[in-house]
């Protein structure tokens, strides 16, 4: 491993030749992170059942947390006072907070936007706040996470080109106004490229961002209903414009057929709370697929669900047993669920990245693809639709 | 250690000068458990909340199974086919399955009893049943747990003492029918006396079941509602006649100071499902008392909530940490309160036994009583009752 002298750096190793992937390595205050790289979602603080250990043992090198959830509980002063959260959540890996843009103009009822900031009520108990992009960036100092995000302003999958628009433009100026305001040299600050389905927006967006030069590059504003078919070709024509040398950072992406398509057009990051939410809800990932383990085949089955897999869940317990628990509801199942589909997420990018530096990621890719059957999109859509409406506010 | 050459053995080690307090060892096929020992509940095959390693590493030697809910879901034969409950829990240590019958009288809707067996509905799907004492019998062979308990009738706090006795005359012969059924010799079937709060019942239950010559006796049928008093009484009164050399187990008994109670009136063996239960509800044992994490007084506290504790929990996370788990009901709070308090009844349990052995329980339960404050009886059975209606039925 090279000598690291800033913390902000991003190490490209090899390219694909054949598409857009990279394999990388990302330095933080935590580690170096090697990309691409999957972060698991812990908004308020914690990976949704899993204990810091836990998280480790299933390979994962980086977390994502929330500003927006940290700020109304439990208040950034009490992380700040508690050391901050690394401390708060005893791990010790690296941490990227979001800056909360997507969950102020998704989960909060009454918001007000104007280019000073956002008026809020709280999703928890309708309180109003005010937050701003210097407040924000502040905010996300004292959390003392390794990378931190710009303030956005994410508009409906479904908005007019002018409300698009508008909206990338106060996410321009957003962003500069949280460089401006950064005072902490050790943590990196990343940007979030805006626009819409627009392919016009995007450009102008990429190219407005990456002249204020920022050490990495978010694109948000995706997978929020828009066909999956638009998806990628945002995805690929906006990480075309985005600086060769710096992360990039797909948000809100993360089934593992996605995460793929997300490597081939040159995406770096990437952070769901997809692996964790379907694994409460039964789906354990598989070579072949997501498995439901409610499925009654699997309530006298001694092998593990995914026999190959070396998780602590299909090291320890039968696919019989984990029906049974899920059957009873017992708290343990999301657990162990949780545990197994985070271990595959990671296996999943180390084969990736050494599919990447070997020269073989197409035919990985078409592999992968060939054998994993994905949820069809009218089932992923309903899904998420429901998830939306069920208001599962802490993911 | 001794030569261990009957599995069956319970060896008194030293008995207090001044109450009736014991320290000894149980041989079980899953090691030698140090008693007077606490059993947690894992009715369904699962300790809630917590995988087998988190069991042992709170100091847990045995837990309790429940052979009704195992029997409704996932069905007998599947654990048998899984090679037993020990295999498909992943749990190394002692089991003692309960024989239901408790369950069966305060969960089960539309219960037919007669002198042959017991008609039920399941709580889960209405479906109806039969059990016998034979079928109960078989059913905790063919599960496979270390002691199996004889089907009982389990009268409620406030009956008659003729439906008391009807009772009792049925569990009687109940037992007597499982132990004729009982074929394997690797496990120990202990009887259960009943007699409500009846002390001449209890004496005619206590007699006509030690006359049948069982490895071990429980004292069933207590802590449903009676006052304290009584069932302090009842125990001192009923453990007193049962044979000096086999183990008493004390049914359904767990808060700190009950089981200091029990131990003093000469009870070897206790489960409960109060420290788990109340851990999911914030609750933490210290020293003092019971503590709630959700007080506001833990918002900004970076101590441990017990200071002198070393359970993973206290070791890892500050107070504040888990008041905010628990204010934004991450599942993983209840996980870390649960070990807490596993590990707090281990730790008092090895602390009652080494006292035991040194001659010094009595001073140790008044100083043990003076400083913890227990939940005052009023709340008690406010709690008792709430919970008994909100029918949290795993365990």
């Amino acid at each position: 491993m090279r000598l690291i002298n800033n913390l902000k750096d991003f190490h490209l190793i090899r390219t694909c030749p054949d598409s857009r992937a990279r394999a990388g390595e990302l330095v933080t205050p935590h580690g170096v992170v090697l990309t691409p790289v999957f972060l698991p979602v812990g908004s308020q603080g914690a990976v949704k059942t899993l204990s810091p250990e836990e998280v480790k043992d299933t390979g994962i090198a980086m977390l994502l947390a929330n500003t927006y959830h940290l700020y109304l509980r439990p208040g950034i002063a009490v992380v700040e006072k508690m050391g901050g959260l690394h401390k708060f959540m005893a791990w010790d890996r690296a941490i990227l907070t979001d800056s909360g843009g997507y969950q102020i103009f998704s989960l909060a009822p009454l918001r007000q936007v104007s280019d000073e900031g956002v008026i809020f009520r709280s999703h928890i108990d309708g309180s109003q706040h005010f937050i701003t992009p210097e407040l924000i960036t502040q905010f996300q100092e004292r959390l003392s996470a390794d990378i931190i995000m710009a303030l956005d302003e994410c508009p409906a999958h479904d908005d007019s080109f002018e409300k698009v628009q508008r909206a990338m433009i106060r996410t321009h100026q957003w962003a500069e106004r949280c460089q401006k305001t950064q005072k902490r040299n050790d943590q990196a600050l990343y940007a979030i490229v805006q626009g819409g389905i627009f392919p016009q927006l995007r450009q102008q967006s990429a190219e407005y961002l990456t002249s204020l030069g920022f050490p990495g590059y978010a694109i948000g504003g995706l997978s929020l209903g828009e066909p999956k078919k638009v998806t990628l070709v945002i995805i690929e024509e906006t990480a075309a414009l985005l600086p060769e040398n710096k992360p990039r950072y797909l948000m809100g992406i993360g089934s593992p057929e996605d995460i793929i398509e997300g490597v081939a057009r040159g995406c770096d990051l990437f952070d769901s709370a997809l692996p964790t939410r379907v694994a409460r809800n039964g789906a354990f990932f598989t070579w072949q697929g997501r498995h439901n383990i409610q499925n009654a085949a699997y309530s006298q089955m001694e092998q593990p669900i995914e026999p190959d897999c070396d998780c602590y869940t299909c090291r320890t317990f039968s696919a019989a047993y984990l029906h049974h628990l899920f059957s009873c509801d017992e708290l343990l199942a999301y657990r162990l669920a949780t545990i197994h589909n985070l271990s595959f997420i990671s296996n999943l990018m180390h084969k990736v990245r050494d599919a990447i530096l070997n020269g073989t990621f197409s035919s990985f890719k078409d592999n992968f693809l060939t054998n994993y059957k994905p949820t069809d999109e009218q089932t992923r859509l309903n899904q998420k639709q429901r998830w939306l409406k069920s208001r599962d506010l802490g993911e």
